[in-house]
């Protein structure tokens, strides 16, 4: 049981924590941070937060649990205006959803004290943003990746590990290094093609048209291109590195197909997709990730 | 009411189209005739179709109404095989997803008949193929394309419109450039990405480690790639001039994007997401297509 959440960041990520922390019982008392005043207003109001800060330091005040729940590039500015607070026996996790950036900007600013910073990402977002929007199931079932580094306490990392299960969540941890590849891979590279393909198709003189014609596949495959921009423009430049390289087997892949159309060569193009087919047959979205 | 369907092509789009006109009351008899017996005695195990045919041909014979439901590449192998049959009193239709290839197989088998022929792409499918996935609702619902050409005959787009109608879709008419075009965009780029994508992935050494951990956006934007390789083998070859347009443009918008991201413009970057966000969100899928 924590004292005081101070939250920092009340959209849908930040206020579903909340909700689902209270309802846990893991919490007496949020007090909560947002940049825009009327967000913060909301998720009083909503019942998300029970004490409005007039800053994320204020927020912080008093807290033994911190959660940074804003785009990953204000991680550091955040984590600066708060730093004057950070003490050994509090607990900070992020949730964001590159790991890298996060760890690094942790380092340049909490030095000595970064033992009790617990980077995490949950495994878990909707294509709809803001405090309106939170949901106390958000985090329901799902995986939540860990990311401690050599000098995060073990006891930081073993209470965390609680928090999230404690909330229903199934925990795993791994490197940052590993983590971003692979979300590069199965999330961050997807969210870019299908931007790309929104903006492609409406870019487009017939494009209206066209879209009206599309069915339910197009409807799946085009869900997360209605995700937030902010987060999603943080994400994309804080994992470039990795995001780049999966675009590069990306576009080696596709030019394979590709090449394949052009020439007609049907069998081949067919053992191909049979490949990609089998593999998406096969996979199954794990229980935690649901 | 028809007297006789004769279905050619007993999988998941032809044995659906043969249990929805049963239940709607409007054929008598379905005479199937499959490539794989197999498929064809299991498609009269469950009472998709009434009689075996041992070619398309008798299939065809005393048939007052001819469905083709074979991967498009087939259409013309189809066509010859059953032109002999053909004659004024009788609708022919395909719901193959590409219509320029097949309205000219069309042309060049049927000649002087072709006039019977309305080609037509319900926009329906699911993942998963073969009659033992038949679905009586698979199509209820769905919009419908047709695409005839000036020597189609009114009377049978008529009697095409009526019957698709009459298994509860919505019918529209365009031409089949307009309609390859439009769904070189919607449908046949986003499955050649996912298609590239599972490839690029399992093709890597941590592949499997990070399908493990995709979660549930990667689990929507997939699921077209789970798609039956064959049929899409014919329908990417089939249309590859509009596909090759279109993934052209895709790789214009994508370039843009990855441009942004390397160069960290967070600004320009997020008012392109922005674009796509508010695309997407704005979007609903057609009450027909669902």
């Amino acid at each position: 049981m924590f004292e005081q959440l101070g939250l920092i960041g009340c959209g849908l990520m930040g206020g579903s924590f909340a909700l689902a922390l209270k309802r846990a019982g893991l919490v007496r008392r949020v007090v909560g941070y947002s940049k825009s005043p009327s967000t913060t207003a909301r998720a009083l109001q909503m019942g998300v937060i029970d004490v409005e800060a007039p800053s994320a330091l204020l927020a912080v005040s008093g807290a033994d649990l911190v959660l940074l729940a804003v785009p990953v590039a204000a991680t550091e500015t955040t984590l600066k205006a708060i730093r004057h607070l950070v003490n050994p026996d509090m607990l900070i996790m992020d949730v964001g959803s590159s790991k890298r950036d996060v760890v690094d900007a942790a380092r340049r600013v909490l030095k000595l004290d970064i033992g009790v910073f617990v980077p995490c990402h949950p495994i878990a977002g909707r294509e709809v943003s803001g405090v309106e929007n939170a949901d106390v199931n958000l985090y329901a079932g799902r995986q939540v990746i860990l990311t401690p580094i050599d000098r995060t306490l073990a006891a930081k990392v073993d209470q965390a590990t609680s928090l999230w299960r404690g909330l229903g969540c199934e925990v795993l941890t791994m490197s940052p290094e590993a983590h971003d590849a692979a979300f590069a891979a199965v999330s961050h590279l997807p969210h870019l093609l299908t931007f790309a393909l929104m903006n492609s198709i409406t870019g487009q003189a017939d494009g209206k048209d066209y879209l009206s014609l599309a069915g339910s596949g197009f409807r799946d495959f085009s869900r997360i291109a209605a995700s937030d921009p902010q987060m999603w423009r943080d994400v994309l430049i804080a994992n470039r590195e990795e995001l780049g390289r999966q675009a590069e087997l990306f576009q080696q892949a596709l030019a394979e197909l590709q090449q394949l159309i052009a020439s007609g060569q049907a069998d081949d193009l067919e053992r191909l997709i049979n490949r990609a087919s089998h593999a998406r047959a096969n996979w199954r979205v794990s229980p935690g990730a649901r």
